[in-house]
């Protein structure tokens, strides 16, 4: 009969686990790197020092977390992303838009940071290519079905590569200043040469 | 009659600047922003540790020469592109690998993490968005030089933007893994579309 009193227990610890995690991606983000401490990140979530540590003893431990559930949540993005294709004459506005959005939102903004750390720290390299790899199929899963929903534009998998690369650059861009005006400009053009690509 | 004498070690005090800065890029884009701390740039670059604090009392001194010197480069590197345009049938081609060659070399790579850097510490930051916005704006001179050569295609200007956000696209995926052979590809399908667009 121990159930009724552990469940709540357990629930408490994942919860506190999860704002662990949810402080370290938008200290990742917002902040950079080394802002990025243990002690901060427990102080951003609420969360005593020891009970921080308790869930990660080492700031390799909670970084190893953070970056798994971060991919995990983009890939589970391009994911439903996919799930819920747009139809219809903006079909590609619609699918280009899905992709610019992983590669512009906070979780990469975070995963950038971890990418850049990798260069100083081979064991972090490691833990982030082969999530970046299966992210990289996702999102092109998903836009390959959007520029090409009938299988007929053998040439959409070459403009599926484009599209997430160029996302990546406007991702990139987008850390150092808010860049969605100049973006929305060149997206717009962008999907305009894949509609015509597309024919 | 001091300048005999003073010149040479004028020299000498140059070159030790050169060495320090170029050991600064190396290790930046190899080795990243936690692993480049003035010790290891002295070490690597041949220079006591004194003579190094001689030249840059501080970390933030080093960085700061040491990003207006790579953005002085690559801004030069465009500009000496743009100087001698290449024309004829392959110039689309030839102009595309210009740009990817600025945001895949070393120079980007290391500036990749001061960028990061910056996310932590807003003094890099500033010191870094004008100059790359005069990166951005040479490169896209060249870029458009490249794709209109005689000013009758208004389209190029869009089309060049998109090029230069696909290259730091490019330039991102480059740091996790070496990309040079998916890149190759993505890039031959990009200056067809380029030449069809620009008919």
């Amino acid at each position: 009969m121990n159930a009724p009193l552990r469940e709540p227990q357990q629930d408490r610890s994942r919860a506190t686990r999860e704002r662990l995690l949810a402080s370290t991606v938008d200290l990742l983000a917002t902040r950079g790197w080394a802002a990025t401490t243990v002690a901060k990140v427990a102080e951003d979530a609420g969360v005593s020092r020891g009970a921080a540590q308790h869930h990660f003893p080492t700031r390799e431990a909670l970084f190893t977390a953070v970056i798994e559930q971060m991919y995990d949540n983009m890939t589970a993005e391009a994911g439903a992303a996919l799930a819920e294709l747009p139809t219809g004459p903006d079909s590609i506005a619609a699918v280009v838009a899905q992709a610019v959005a992983i590669y512009t939102g906070k979780p990469f903004k975070a995963a950038l940071q971890v990418w850049s750390a990798a260069a100083s720290d081979p064991a972090l390299g490691e833990v982030i290519r082969p999530l970046e790899l299966k992210l990289g199929r996702a999102a092109h899963k998903l836009v390959v079905a959007g520029l090409d929903p009938d299988g007929s534009r053998p040439q959409a998998h070459r403009l599926a590569q484009i599209t997430l690369d160029l996302a990546r650059g406007f991702g990139l861009a987008d850390t150092l200043t808010d860049d969605s005006r100049r973006r929305a400009g060149v997206q717009a053009a962008w999907v305009e040469q894949l509609t015509v690509a597309l024919g």
